[in-house]
């Protein structure tokens, strides 16, 4: 296969049929050593990590595509790493959506003298554009029109198609005793159809989960999901 | 006269009639001896602005008023540094809302992997919290809901104020040559109608503008409004 690109958790390849492959590495991000999902570098290695996050990815994708929410996952091999995906382009040089049912990370770093950290949130969406070197600049719908990133409409369909693929992942930790507290999503654009599609990955390491209000570390919450636990 | 707060550019006094007085300083906001809007401490003491701030304010707030756009003002006595206003309640802890029409201050910075600096935006409107300690952070229309500072209905209201006031003063200046890059507006409820008014000033502290795209200072945009240039 040949490498296209290599990522901070991930790596793409194009395998010899022409199809675009993601490899998932046993990097995390975090900062010194300890997992954080609000942060832009790897911050530690995981043996395991990777295998983990692709099953977790696997198993919230192929639901999601049952349920009829579009995701640019194909198929996957969770012993090589390797997930198959749909060609697609990102808005602008990519977006990062989250979507908060309790605040805490940025949100209580930015509103404390509002409200209480770990307070309910009721779903609320926001995106940050993704910039390494801005350290992912928070971004309103209208600068996301006026910058000619997404339009009025796409920004609609992204922020409805985020509340509804929070609320399947919600649903499922909630199953096994799980709270979800805040999740990162990303999207793109089919190359082909022009659909928007829900990407990258849904695993441990895109968000944060606490049980009886103690955090769960990311590799804890593929345990709790798969009954290892 | 009673003193009944003390503000970074102006203070606030009740007068024998319990009225409500600003009083304005000739202190600036800026960094180093350096005028910024942008900034959050006074940076500088320039004799006379406190005076040229207020003739800018009565000018603008009177203009307003005629024409319907609703604001705290009531009258003002330039000498005396005294502008009487009506009594508002704030929204949370304060507002300042930005109307941006070129790309400059925090805006390049966070964006300028998208846009060039000194780009044309189409009245672009964006809010930040008044606090301090936290650096008036950036705050969306849907956090603001979520934290119950304003209702989506207030948002628009306010968000449409911002952007006819803007016109006004651009207008104004663009008659005497001069171009509005952005402007910092705060707005407020009368306390007896619940009306939403535009509240604190309108003078060269709390705008960008250029003349054939040399940044001009506050105290010399009074210069040419006032055709004193």
């Amino acid at each position: 296969m040949e490498l296209v690109y290599k990522g901070k958790t991930k790596d793409v390849y194009l395998d010899e049929n022409g199809q675009t492959v993601l490899y998932f590495k046993d990097d995390m991000t975090g900062k010194d050593g300890v997992f954080d999902p609000g942060e832009n570098q790897v911050g530690l290695k995981v043996e395991g990590s990777g295998k983990a996050g692709l099953k977790m990815t696997s198993f919230f994708f192929e639901k999601l595509n049952s349920a009829d929410i579009p995701t640019h996952y194909v198929d996957s091999d969770v012993e090589k790493r390797e997930m198959r995906v749909k060609k697609i382009n990102i808005f602008g040089e990519g977006l990062e959506v989250i979507c908060r049912y309790k605040a805490v990370g940025s949100f209580i770093r930015r509103y404390s003298s509002y409200i209480e950290e770990g307070a309910e949130l009721p779903a609320y969406v926001e995106v940050t554009l993704k910039d390494d070197e801005k350290q992912d600049p928070f971004i309103t719908k209208d600068a996301l029109e006026a910058l000619n990133i997404l339009t009025a409409d796409e920004y609609s369909e992204i922020a409805d198609l985020t509340v509804k693929i929070s609320e399947v992942v919600k649903e499922e930790l909630a199953q096994k005793g799980l709270d979800l507290y805040d999740i990162k999503l990303e999207f793109g654009r089919d190359q082909d159809t022009g659909e928007v599609l829900l990407i990258d990955e849904i695993s441990g390491g895109n968000m944060r989960v606490y049980k009886d209000g103690e955090n769960i570390e990311p590799l804890k919450i593929v345990d709790y999901l798969f009954d290892n636990k």
